[in-house]
């Protein structure tokens, strides 16, 4: 299904605020099996949402607009969206009473301004809002589906969560999309396309996307279903993709790298502990953020300063004087320091240059070092990564999971 | 004069690619007095490009496009511009012989498909791209004008800097775009607005936005200026901004928390040592985002463990056992103990319930304690967060955060 999303409010339109909201609907949406083929970002101006909307319902089946839901005399979209579709707004009582009751709960009482929130265009759905008091709302025009959804992320994600996915996935059953998903890293996406090019094109019926992030690139095939066959294809075509890169692919399921490493650690296992100096903290909340990483995460240290990479991870000062704190040498050391200092099973470690200032010509900005040990085997490797102080240590992060991952399979 | 900007490419759809050069390009036009009223983001598709572009001519005096200007095939900029302002491209060959040259001095040859970033819209003037090969353009077409630039931002910012400003400046009428942020934390919303309102509503011709992120709460206050007097009322609303809500602001220049606590600690010739345990690395990897944090954060400890507790921080097991490891005690011993084992001035930590799982009716999901030592004084606060995983982490960090900036000005 083609998606579309449009971004009202004035304050997205400042050189510092950027859509995020929207990167959050595209994950979800991707992973139902939408393209989101379009976003637009647009101020509280009702003639530019009404334009921008009519120009989206002549191209997309499903329209999702975010903010303008509020109570104050600039959240516009209600009565744009009405507008556009000549339906009326009208005021839904029971949802009024149900509004009091909200804000009485909480002890206050209901302005009037807040009234309009009521105001629900005819023949829509009200969806639920859990965490605020504008709803959203599900409308449906002649075979498109248009969703209002309000501003705050909070919001917006458990509406999103509770009433829209469920919706969307129910459609795409019964108009029978069927999907396969893979998660790559470790390849360019130039050498990945050249490998499966001459695969999916085989299969013009399905089609072919590949995207590529900081984290990792997909690759995602859909197709229309209607017979058995239809399915059996697209499993071809997912099994010759699974052949062809085989262990590049690190989920078919949409997992995170940090989710997948931590299955493959309790599966094996083992048990994880880091040492951070460039990343200062990223590596071990990525590693947290999986409900339960406790069960394999032993924790860290964030080796900041030198003193710290002596005294609390067992690297000798000795070895960072000869070959310096971003080495070899001691991205091993402090593996194995931490290893043993968090009684841990594996070790992993990062230590490099993250820019802007700091860098060399034998040790250019970018320069990282990344140091694993099970104990057993102690082995480094480095890259000089692009980008910005953020991006280095982003895809510094992404390369120490990555490789753990390997490691990992291996075992 | 209002601008409009059309961001292309298919990554940029992607759930974690921002549109980074459409806010560089805002900040830019802003500042030489241009409104931006529309964003959009279009995949590369010809069809999409070209609708878009249609309507945006209908409703904008300077239209930007960024990106889709390469060699290879999916790079359709060019030709859905001149599709829809019926221009033919046509090859500029003293272009092309520059572009052969520009090859030749690095030591290539130019492959055939470069040769069509000589093609150019008839009548549009190139802008010369000193840090690529693909050159942007300025077209003018009945009193609108369209500049096309290239995606990779160094190249666009080089192309902007030195040929698009410029030409806006002349342009542009004497109309500037005047504005103030302050950023706020320690608030809701709701209190901030309650007493904000009756400030910012006796200047109609400012528009004021208030904007409540997980990080913090923005207010900015907006103004087309044109004589001194405009100016004037800017800073009277700002100054009677700052009088009310005085420690609650902590930047007035667009800072991060992160960047204003390490300014801080830099003043004060403090050091800062961290232990985490719920956030595994957070508030270690938000102080680190800042160049030169080297200078005032030794690091920290991933107590993700009850051991590493008690070995790496110094808590006693009896402690652990008494209180429970996310208590005011746990806490405020953590600080004492990651001040002592980083040798810091001041030691910060957090220990939490992040959930899904592990709360209790005694110590819910969400309730978190931070303990600050500096020594000689040492304390710890708590509060119960709302929200998921993730929000209760960054809630956490942006709170332990927010306390050390207090504790700071306090010295």
């Amino acid at each position: 299904m083609k998606a579309e999303i449009i971004a009202v409010g004035s304050e997205l339109l400042t050189p510092d605020s950027s859509d995020t909201n929207s990167l959050y609907l595209t994950q979800m949406l991707n992973d139902v099996g939408c393209d989101v083929r379009l976003k637009t970002i647009v101020g509280d101006n009702q003639q530019d949402i009404e334009s921008v909307l009519e120009q989206a319902l002549r191209r997309s089946e499903l329209i999702l607009l975010t903010g303008g839901l509020g109570p104050t005399m600039d959240d516009l979209t209600r009565d744009a969206v009405a507008s556009v579709l000549k339906r009326p707004l009208v005021r839904d009582t029971s949802f009024l009473e149900e509004l009091r009751g909200k804000f009485a709960s909480r002890g206050f009482q209901m302005s009037k301004n807040n009234e309009r929130q009521a105001d629900v265009i005819r023949d829509s759905v009200i969806l639920e809002n859990r965490m605020g008091t504008a709803p959203g709302m599900w409308i449906e025009e002649s075979g498109r589906y248009i969703v209002l959804l309000p501003g705050p992320p909070r919001e917006l994600k458990s509406i999103v969560e509770h009433h829209v996915l469920p919706r969307i996935r129910k459609l795409s059953v019964e108009k029978h999309l069927a999907q396969r998903s893979f998660y790559i890293t470790g390849m360019t996406e130039s050498e990945l396309d050249s490998q499966l090019a001459p695969i999916y094109t085989v299969y013009p019926r399905i089609t072919t996307t590949i995207l590529a992030g900081t984290k990792h690139i997909a690759v995602r095939l859909y197709r229309w279903v209607q017979t058995e066959s239809d399915v059996g294809e697209l499993d071809t075509l997912a099994a010759r993709i699974q052949e062809t890169i085989g262990p590049a692919i690190f989920s078919t399921r949409n997992e995170a790298m940090e989710e997948v490493v931590g299955r493959m650690l309790r599966e094996s296992g083992d048990t994880l502990a880091v040492a951070e100096s460039c990343t200062g903290g990223m590596l071990g909340m990525y590693m947290t953020r999986v409900p339960g990483s406790s069960g394999y995460f032993m924790g860290g240290i964030q080796c900041y300063s030198d003193r710290s990479k002596t005294e609390l991870c067992g690297v000798t000062a000795e070895l960072i004087r000869k070959h310096g704190a971003v080495s070899a040498e001691v991205a091993e050391a402090l593996a194995v320091g931490v290893r043993k200092g968090l009684h841990a099973s594996i070790g992993l470690s990062i230590t490099g240059i993250a820019g802007p200032g700091g860098g060399s010509e034998e040790k250019p900005v970018g320069l990282v070092y990344i140091g694993l040990t099970d104990g057993t085997h102690t082995e480094n490797r480095h890259r000089i990564m692009p980008g910005d102080r953020e991006s280095v240590r982003e895809r510094s992060t992404y390369l120490a999971l990555s490789w753990l991952r390997r490691f990992l399979m291996k075992k």
